[in-house]
């Protein structure tokens, strides 16, 4: 027999530790709703401005809803994690460029920004003054990991063998994640939710937010990945990949560099063609805009692209 | 009024070269359908076999078509060129994994191998012994590109500023692409058809073969991209991203060590749980699988993914 659970948002962890007592011990089968915080820890509210980015200071790691201990999960083990629903219980998102953070190098930036989207009707994220510019609605957790071998407290931030910040956008509704377990009982912990996001995140920030997420959690015994893996139930992106997309890529031999120069021929592409400011350009390339590797064997030179979906344009 | 020209492919040209005498001028507006040759340069018939990839010999440059000349064309120009239709006139496409070539390096390559597969009913690729795998045909130039300012004779290999082998799977019929004009007249050729790759391109060889390729050429003066861009005229992937997907990922500081072992992972998935053989997960790699750059700003991580679509496998 199953049985379903709920975890409340008001006790967090900022780090992975596998010395952090269970909040939950589950059985395999069994159902857990997990309710998170956003990853600015309640720090942004509706009327937040750029200033606020400023105020709120470092990173200190993402606050995660957790961690739940899986009964008979072992080192070698696999725990399969499905996302049975997601719900974003705020009325609003935020995206925050925070120069020296992110894709592109501080020197570029002409400062920090603060993007707040509104989510009140559930199917699109609105920018405030931009009214021809509606972001589909795709939730996923930014953050679906376990607990780590490695002692001690482990920053959030990058995503490691058993999971963490993936930030892979098509996790979504549906979806399972395969995450290798490297501790008896797993460990697991989730957050960091996302309204949308695209393959990459350039500017380091989604649009954030809280979320209601119910995950469905079973045990593969001996499976042994070394990484993640997951399965996508259906054609990626449905809600966005409706109709053309502008592409700008970048040559060289070295992915990062070509990245980096495909973001910048695509703000230059939203600033010029769409009129956006070189801020909101940079959100809509963290928030919309995909990074493909289209070539990695062409030696020297491997080919990035980023693709901008015309579907975000509603005006 | 704008003109209709066609190009056989009884003369190519195997090197990037603002030299070369024009086969053809054109003025913007015209349209030209090229012939041309896979990249192999007419080597493999429908019968040939790993051997033939040994025999065949080092790579001596993509076989192109053209340079076409564009009237009025300039540099700080850019061409646009639309492609207008695609068809494959040979029945067959080929694969080929030469060991010291692609993504993954020779010594973890059981040897060379070749994959055929047949085109015969426009709609698929099927390979022979495995028919309950079918690739949505999804045919794209591998190669579009205008002559470089640079002198000499340069490889066709890489991509370059002005295009070339950017072996881009979503310019596809409908989608234009912008390529900078660097050499008076553009001088554009092309070739390199695909019936189908995943982006990545993982073992460098796409489903390979011929082509009939009627591409509308038109000038934007003074545009001055740094390299191409292009747009799209519907949703991405429109044959193929119709059901769900398996993933893989790697995470790492390094997108290009992470983009090996994401394939690796994929390979593993497809020998273990879809019974193929090393070589043929390598090929399904090549020519279905794609590469994303999932995050790129999780520092110190960054995460790549592999996609494998569902809708290939048809058993």
């Amino acid at each position: 027999m199953s049985r379903s659970y709920e975890l409340d948002a008001d006790v967090v962890h900022y780090a992975w530790d596998h010395s952090l007592e269970p909040r939950l011990t589950i059985d395999p089968g069994d159902t857990v709703t997990f309710h998170t915080r956003d990853a600015a820890d309640n720090f942004y509210s509706i009327d937040s401005t750029a200033e606020d980015v400023i105020r709120k200071g470092p990173f200190k790691g993402h606050p995660l809803t957790g961690p739940v201990h899986v009964r008979g999960a072992a080192p070698g083990d696999v725990l399969a994690v499905e996302i049975v629903s997601m719900k974003l219980p705020a009325n609003f998102g935020w995206t925050a460029i925070n120069p020296g953070r992110g894709l592109l190098p501080a020197e570029e930036l002409p400062g920090p920004y603060l993007q707040i989207w509104d989510l009140s009707d559930g199917q699109f994220a609105r920018m405030k003054h931009r009214g021809d510019i509606a972001i589909p609605i795709a939730p996923f957790p930014g953050v679906l990991g376990n607990a780590l071998a490695e002692s001690g407290a482990l920053s959030t931030a990058p995503p490691r063998e058993t999971g963490g910040n993936m930030d892979n956008k098509h996790l979504t509704v549906g979806s399972t994640v395969y995450l290798p377990v490297q501790w008896d009982g797993a460990l697991f912990s989730t957050g960091d939710a996302h309204a949308a996001q695209g393959d990459g995140e350039a500017c380091i920030t989604a649009i954030e937010t809280w979320s209601t997420l119910t995950l469905k959690f079973d045990l593969l015994p001996g499976t042994d990945f070394e990484e993640p893996r997951a399965r996508i139930p259906g054609p990626l992106a449905p809600v966005v990949n409706t109709s053309g997309y502008y592409a700008t890529s970048a040559q060289g031999p070295d992915l990062y560099a070509n990245a980096q120069q495909a973001i910048r021929y695509m703000i230059h592409h939203l600033t010029t063609e769409r009129g956006l400011s070189w801020h909101e350009a940079y959100v809509i390339c963290s928030v919309a805009v995909d990074l493909k590797i289209s070539e990695i064997v062409d030696a020297p030179n491997w080919l990035v692209s980023a693709f901008l979906p015309d579907s975000i344009f509603v005006g």
